[in-house]
């Protein structure tokens, strides 16, 4: 039998407020949150809808995740902190309360994880698919904050981690790529469980100029830090960091161009820097790859290894 | 043609993040936003689905503002100043650009009412039916938020405004009750444009004890008070406000008991601060009534004219 609202609360969402000070047990209205002092609050809010963005027989634990994270790394993009967040869940009659249940365990073992808890939200039904929309609130000192619209012409670009690999797991998922069980768990791995990099957000504070993370895809995120900034970039594709599991794979290179969901991040720094980066990337055990520069006037040119152009097609995901 | 996710942001939503600051444009990851020193931030979020919440047919317009009233009555109850808030928009593919156009007008003749602005949030696609999920932000001084836990035994109980409007009103307009042409678009008024009691929450800060915004209904909405408050109360039902056009209704007291959606101030308050709260009923030009007591113990009792006891289902609304 289905839980009504109040015993769904009771039962499965307050236990993962309990420990956050200023939920109020989620007995109020509304909840408290103390600012740091001279912090400027982060925030950001993302949803999800089954059938569109995960699929109804993913692990709702995953779906938790994946949800909690993608909204993390809006804040790792702007080097914020995290604080907490709050949950609507737009509840459809057909999911089961064990979906539910699996699901509010995920997001305590990603609470647990990344130092947060749930603030309030608000739980109702649809007679569609499940619904569910998310907004995490971070912190970050005041002016601190990386912005998309700081790069500046003699920037390189950099990139953390490896990319494609997300667009090549969704493949792997849909049963329209073959490859070694190993890849298989990696590349899936990675497109349901983003990593966020908060720590790696919060380093590039006073190092970096523009961040953004890659969720549209390389190519449409680069173009969004362009737009925002009024420069223009060329990046070489024999630099782009690929994993052992995506690189000698059909159609890696358009996944790490054109791709979305890597949830890498995406930053320019002056040259200076990259001394400090490469540092950066060792103390974090992170792969932090130069791809790039920044230049004055506009446009994105694509290099290929011989220093010829190459033609791709710049256009990212579309949410709707 | 459906405008795609970033010329509907750019079109629609950019507009009404223009003049906040710290929305950044809507072209960042996340939205920036400076907390006024020495103040608690207030977060609430609430959600709706077309055919549960609001009918598809209702103006959209009036759609938008009810879901954003709703948040900032959450945000008047806790006595809250509002900021700024966050909106997810779960878009159906059977929702047309004139639907979404006539919402983002009332959001905009909204945010100039209340002097807030789009802060951020994100447009996603679903099969199903049009959902929407909006967080609001607002602050406190630090301490000073009115909380549900704080009724105290001898409190008197005060509401604000009239009861029961909003469950007739609904009636109205399912074609269960007749009632005249003007006494129709008052209480349809009701139902779908809900006055948050911004002003009077924040002048209650440092005189009222406990507060509630009547949503569920004013039973279950005091049984919430009782519970996180542990205390018990006298309900006197003679004393029940009910405006000109709902007073003499079939079901009205039933209404003003049980129903929800009034999004009036339900609140405690030790005797001494009658004057005061009288005072500031005149200074608001908005009623406010005192409609029965706390006291120790537990159990809420519902009195007539003659102090007999009433029997009532306490039941509330549940949203699913």
């Amino acid at each position: 039998m289905a839980l009504g609202e109040f015993a769904f609360i009771a039962e499965r969402l307050r236990p993962l407020a309990a420990g956050t000070k200023g939920a109020l047990e989620l007995q109020d209205d509304a909840a408290l949150l103390e600012p740091p002092a001279r912090a400027e609050l982060v925030l950001t809010k993302d949803a999800m809808v089954a059938g569109v963005h995960f699929l109804p027989e993913d692990p709702p634990g995953e779906v938790a995740k994946k949800l909690l994270r993608v909204n993390l790394s809006d804040l790792a993009a702007m080097g914020a902190t995290p604080l907490g967040y709050l949950l609507a869940l737009v509840r459809s009659k057909e999911t089961p309360d064990g979906w539910l249940a699996d699901f509010c365990q995920g997001l305590a073992e990603d609470q647990a994880k990344f130092g947060i808890g749930l603030l309030g939200g608000d739980t109702v039904a649809t007679p569609g698919p499940l619904a569910l929309s998310l907004t995490a609130i971070g912190h970050v000192p005041k002016g601190q904050a990386l912005l998309r619209s700081a790069a500046r012409s003699g920037d390189d670009l950099w990139v953390s981690g490896t990319l494609g690999d997300a667009a090549l797991g969704l493949k792997v998922l849909q049963g329209d790529l073959d490859v070694t069980a190993a890849a298989r768990a990696y590349l899936i791995g990675r497109y349901r469980l983003p990593q966020p990099r908060l720590a790696l957000g919060q380093a590039l504070r006073g190092i970096a100029h523009a961040a953004i993370d890659v969720s549209d895809g390389l190519l449409a995120d680069l173009g969004h830090i362009l737009e925002t900034s009024g420069v223009g970039a060329e990046l070489r594709a024999e630099a782009l960091p690929f994993s052992a599991a995506a690189r000698d794979l059909p159609g890696a290179r358009e996944a790490a161009l054109a791709g979305g969901d890597d949830y890498e991040l995406l930053f320019t720094a002056p040259p200076k820097r990259q001394v400090e980066i490469n540092a950066l990337s060792r103390q974090l055990d992170l792969p932090l790859t130069s791809i790039g520069e920044i230049h004055a006037g506009t446009g994105l040119c694509v290099l290929d290894a011989a220093g010829q152009e190459i033609q791709v097609e710049r256009t990212g995901w579309q949410h709707f």
